[in-house]
C-alpha cells in the first residue's frame, strides 16, 4: 500500500512509543521515522537499538518535517511534551497521541496546539512492562484502536489515520472522547484501580506474611499482579484525567461488591451461584471475538516444568 | 520410587479429580485408580477416556479396598460424598480431599467419618475450566499442596500423603485449617470475588454495551473474566464454608479502595503514585518464585496473528 504519511514523529519511547516505531518499521518500511523522549537514558537506548531513523535531541527537532506526530507519553506529560515540539512544527502536521483517556487529552492538545490538526487515539493494547525494549511490533495485531476526531476534523485525516492503525494491524473503531471515557473507565481503568487495591491490599497483611501471599499465589492472586505492575505514572495520570467516569464505574462496582458481600453474610447460596454462572458467558464472547488466548489459563506456559 | 499406596480411589472426576489420576497414572503408574462421580455422564465420560482403571457405579463400590480416598468434588458436596462412600471404606484407609477451604471441610469430613484417618489437602491449582476433559497430568508441577492435617494425624499418613504430592511434582507445606482458610482468603478467596464482582457490574451497565465491554476487554477487563469464568458450584461453596476470612479480607480491601477512590476524588496524584509503585516489586517476588510467567501478558498468544 501507499504509506498514508511520509513521516511519522513519535514522541515517547516507551513501550507504546517503541511499540509503534517498530509496527511502522515492518509494515510501512517506507515511511521516515524520527523519535524523542524526555529520558536521556531512553533517548540513548532507542539509538543503540535504532528504534527510529532518527533520535532527536530535542521534541521541537524530532517533530520537523513530519507529517503526523504521535504522543505516546504519559497523560499528565501531553501537554509540556505538546509544548515542547509546538516550534518545530510543520504546517498542516497532524497531531495524535495514543493516551487511555480522551477528552482531558483533547482539551489539553487544543489548547497547547491552537489551530493545529488534532485527532487524539487510543490503541487498546499494552502489557504490564515499561521501556523501549519492551515494545514489539505485533502489539497492535488483532487490538481496536479507538478514534475521537473532534467534530470539525478533515475526513481526510481521519482516513489517513484510520489507514495506518489499520496497516499495523489495529481494527479502527471512532467514537466521540467522552463515551470512550465512559468505555474504558470500565474495561480498563477500573480494573487496574482494583488490581492496584487488591495486591496492596494483600501486601500490608499481619496475619499473613508477604511470603505465604507469593506462595500460594496461583490461586488466582497472580493474575492480578500482572496489572498491578503496569506502569505508575501512567495510570496515576488515568486516574486524575478520568476522573468522572472512574468514580461513577466505582459507585457500581461497589453496589455490586455490597451485595455478594450481603450474600456471602446470609449464607445465601442461590444469590451467589446465580451471578458466579452470568458471568462465565463475556469470557466465551471475549474469545470468539479473538480478544483473548482460548486456552485454559492463558496459555501459560508454567505447568512445562521447565521452572525451578 | 516405591508408591505410597496401593489404590487410589478419586471421587469426583472434574477439573481437579481427572487431574490428579492423569498425574498418578504419569508419575506412579504401579498405583491401582478407581474413580466414581454422581454424574452419570462424567462417569460414562471418565470411561470412555479410560481414566482411571475402574469407574464404578457407586462411591462405595470405587472406595473398596482403596488405601487412599481422595474427595475431589464441591467443598459443599463433601458431606454426602463421604456419607455416599462411608460403607465401602477399607480399615486403615487414609482420607483426603482437594478441597479450597480447609477448617470446614476438616469438620464436615470428621463429622460423616468417625473414627477414620483424614488429612486435609489443597492443591493449589487449576483453571478456570471444567470437567473431566479439562483435567492435564502436569497441573500440579511446581504448584503449592497445603495438607492440614489434624493434631492427632498419624505422622506416617502425613509422610504418605506427602510423598505422593511430591511425586506427582508438587511442593508440600504443612499448616493448621485456620490459617489456611487465612492465607487462601487474600491469595484466592478475595480475587475471585473481585472478579466475579467486576464482570457483573461490566455485563449490567447502561450507557456502555456488552459488545463494547468485549472489544475493548484487551485493556485489562478480559484478565478478569478468565478468573470469573470458574465453576459456580465450587466457588458459592468456598465463600460459604470460608465466610468469615473472606468477610475479613473484604473489609480491608474495602478500607483500601476508599482511600484510592478519595484519592482520585481528590486529584491527589502523589497518593496513586505511591501506591502503584508499591505493587509493582510482588509480581516479580512472584516471578522470581517460580509461580507464574515470566513472560509479558502471561506469554498470551493473541499477538501472533493467528487470530481473526
Amino acid at each position: 500500500m501507499t504509506a498514508p504519511f511520509g513521516k511519522v514523529a513519535v514522541i515517547g519511547l516507551g513501550l507504546l512509543g517503541s511499540s509503534l516505531a517498530r509496527a511502522i518499521r515492518a509494515a510501512l518500511p517506507a515511511i521516515a521515522l524520527s523519535g524523542y523522549d524526555a529520558d536521556p537514558a531512553v533517548r540513548a537506548r532507542a539509538g543503540e537499538i535504532a528504534l527510529v531513523d532518527d533520535v532527536a535531541d530535542t521534541a521541537a527537532q524530532a517533530v520537523s518535517g513530519a507529517d503526523l506526530v504521535v504522543l505516546c507519553v504519559p497523560v499528565g506529560a501531553m501537554a509540556t511534551a505538546a509544548q515542547a515540539m509546538a516550534p518545530g512544527l510543520a504546517p498542516g502536521v497532524l497531531i495524535s497521541d495514543v493516551g487511555s483517556s480522551k477528552a482531558g487529552v483533547a482539551a489539553m492538545l487544543a489548547q497547547a496546539l491552537p489551530g493545529h490538526r488534532i485527532i487524539p487515539a487510543h490503541p487498546v493494547a499494552g502489557t504490564e512492562q515499561s521501556g523501549p525494549d519492551a515494545g514489539f511490533a505485533s502489539l497492535f495485531r488483532n487490538r481496536w484502536c479507538i478514534l475521537t476526531p473532534p467534530a470539525a476534523a478533515d475526513p481526510a485525516d481521519l482516513a489517513r489515520l484510520t489507514a495506518l492503525w489499520e496497516a499495523l494491524g489495529a481494527r479502527v473503531d471512532v467514537m466521540d472522547a467522552e463515551h470512550h471515557d465512559l468505555v474504558l473507565a470500565v474495561t480498563s481503568h477500573l480494573p487496574h484501580l482494583i488490581a492496584y487495591c487488591i495486591v496492596g491490599t494483600a501486601s500490608d497483611l499481619e496475619r499473613v506474611t508477604q511470603s505465604e501471599v507469593i506462595k500460594y499465589s496461583a490461586g488466582g492472586f497472580r493474575d492480578f499482579t500482572r496489572i498491578a505492575a503496569s506502569d505508575p505514572t501512567m495510570w496515576r495520570d488515568v486516574f486524575l484525567t478520568n476522573r468522572d467516569a472512574v468514580l461513577d464505574m466505582l459507585g457500581r462496582f461497589n453496589r455490586d461488591l455490597t451485595e455478594l458481600t450481603e450474600a456471602i453474610r446470609a449464607g445465601d447460596g442461590p444469590t451467589l451461584f446465580d451471578h458466579f454462572t452470568r458471568t462465565r458467558a463475556i469470557r466465551r464472547s471475549i474469545i470468539a471475538m479473538g480478544q483473548d488466548d482460548a486456552r485454559p489459563d492463558f496459555g501459560r506456559s508454567d505447568h512445562d516444568g521447565a521452572k525451578p
